[in-house]
């Protein structure tokens, strides 16, 4: 008798992402490993795994599996925690995921501390903090990857997030698979339902715990998912999360493939001193002189989290519907302006 | 004094969109007026500009609209209801709204009535009687353009409604501004949020008659309407409806652009006998390639409605996963299948 569908689901999943590692590792040591193994004559050491585990139901399966299917694929599988120090007793919460996660065999387990400051909003501070703090653990342990267990349900949720800043397909493309400096951060479980996750764990008979945050309503995810979301599968149908994690794909590669086109177009509007020429721009389709704008906004010093549709919207009328308008103004003091045949794009 | 607020934005609003209609119809006409002048020396009538009116606040607000600004413009403005015979009494409540539009000064004005199929279900069904029956009346009084009442409130759900179906940044461009055939029909209010219109007949004392049917939680959009997008409000914040249209805007603009990358890469993925090739296909975009697959499959055969996302992905396997799976079968007995280095798609 097989594992249970659950936790066959989950280590599918984690194979199928060590399997990608492990393929990836081969091709880019190529070459360079040749010379290192007359420095070296001794086997090298096998890849390190690490998974990033808040002790939840999505990453302590997360753990579970990369445990199972780690030492069959010759990897070594370790595990960070990490304190974001937001509640009392958090180290001691901390303290118990080393001892669960040391208990599913993986090694090294650290608990990692951190500060969360106040910028961007208590959500975006906290994931600030988490991310530096598991580049952090990757480094000094020399990790090949660090998993980190979002669902599907979770990519539906930030979906919907990107859906609410009305800023374009880009911010529709969810999670990605592959993230990071080096395509470090892996997310196995994009395509595995949260109800999956947290049903291996019960059958695992792994304790999981579950942060009083995530049922906070002053969360905006919080609210999305425990009222929002169920809204919306009450109107729509019970497919809305899948229909959200496919959009996100889907609207993923469209926003790859269009930004390469900006990118390749951009060189072609400029004029010889590299001031972007106005008739060139006018003849791109508008998704794509709207990226080209969008670009040399933030090239010029406007931060692009600042920099909304609306703005791009109005240098882009400088282009189609000119009638003298003055320069705009965009955030980061830079401006647009249109001189001549030009579109004058600078800070100041 | 002026109009009320919400009075000059729905004036303003259809009076932007008469304005692009008179310049289309003068720069259309061009050339051949002048022969026409020759065999037909009397002055051309007026344009025509009808509007679809189903005597709810919506589109009573755009009636009342078009009846203030057309004239100023030289446009003749006319009125049609459609009857969908769905509910008892619905042919005395059209005559209601026939004497309505009259008394707002439209001529000509008709109700007319249609029969409402079954197909693609009651929704569905609807629409396409009524979108029938309105491109009958258009031809009949040889209108220029027929004006329907589509709030920023309706774009919003229909960017859900696509979302729902998971199947791409088609699906969430919603309505267009401009469609039909020759650019027929429009739509003045994609900006304007039905707080608006419905305050706009209030203050102008226009009697609006609420369908029931909108309320009715056995449609899908009735349940989003009052049940899903509050939530997601809630939720999200009140900025959601604008986002979701300039979503929209955004993901039509997108759409538009790969679509004619598509197109203009097609022809240079075929070889000389017009068979997709392979190696040329892997080569393009995902985003680009998947969009010249899913045509492909559609002039074979398969209906465009019932092939879904997932079924090019299936087919894009062909290109970039190959190990020699066998052929994938498509919507409408359509068949895509690996031969050589060639992928042939075809009906049978």
């Amino acid at each position: 008798m097989g594992p249970h569908p659950a936790v066959a689901a989950i280590r599918l999943a984690v194979r199928r992402v060590l399997h990608d590692i492990l393929t990836e590792l081969n091709t880019t040591a190529g070459v360079p490993a040749a010379t290192a193994a007359e420095r070296m004559p001794e086997r090298p050491p096998s890849p390190l795994v690490l998974v990033a585990c808040s002790g939840g139901a999505d990453s302590m399966a997360l753990a579970s599996a990369l445990a199972f299917e780690a030492p069959r694929l010759g990897v070594r599988a370790g595990g960070v925690t990490v304190d974001h120090g937001l509640q009392n007793g958090s180290d001691l919460r901390a303290e118990e995921v080393v001892l669960r996660l040391r208990e599913l065999g993986l090694d090294p387990v650290e608990a990692t501390a951190v500060t969360v400051g106040r910028e961007g909003g208590p959500e975006a501070a906290a994931r600030d903090a988490r991310y530096a703090a598991l580049d952090a653990a990757a480094a000094r342990h020399g990790a090949a990857a660090v998993l980190l267990g979002h669902t599907r349900d979770d990519q539906a949720e930030t979906v919907l997030l990107g859906l609410a800043r009305g800023s374009g397909i880009r911010s529709l493309s969810g999670m990605a698979a592959v993230s990071g400096a080096g395509g470090r951060y892996r997310r196995p479980f994009l395509q595995v339902d949260r109800q999956t996750a947290r049903k291996a764990c019960m059958v695992q008979s792994l304790p999981v715990w579950d942060d009083p945050h995530n049922a906070d309503p002053a969360y905006t995810r919080s609210r999305l998912r425990h009222e929002g979301l169920p809204a919306l599968e009450k109107a729509l149908g019970k497919g809305v999360v899948e229909a959200l994690a496919r959009t996100a794909q889907l609207s993923r590669d469209d926003a790859d493939a269009l930004d390469a086109w900006a990118r390749q177009a951009e060189a072609g509007v400029r004029d010889a001193s590299g001031v972007l020429e106005c008739a060139k721009l006018y003849a791109l389709p508008p998704a794509v002189r709207r990226r080209i704008l969008r670009r040399a906004a933030i090239d010029a010093g406007a931060p692009a989290g600042a920099l909304f549709a609306r703005h791009v919207e109005e240098v882009d009328r400088l282009i189609t519907g000119w009638r003298g308008q003055g320069a705009i103004n965009l955030p980061g003091r830079v401006v647009a302006r249109r001189q001549g045949g030009r579109l004058v794009i600078r800070q100041g």
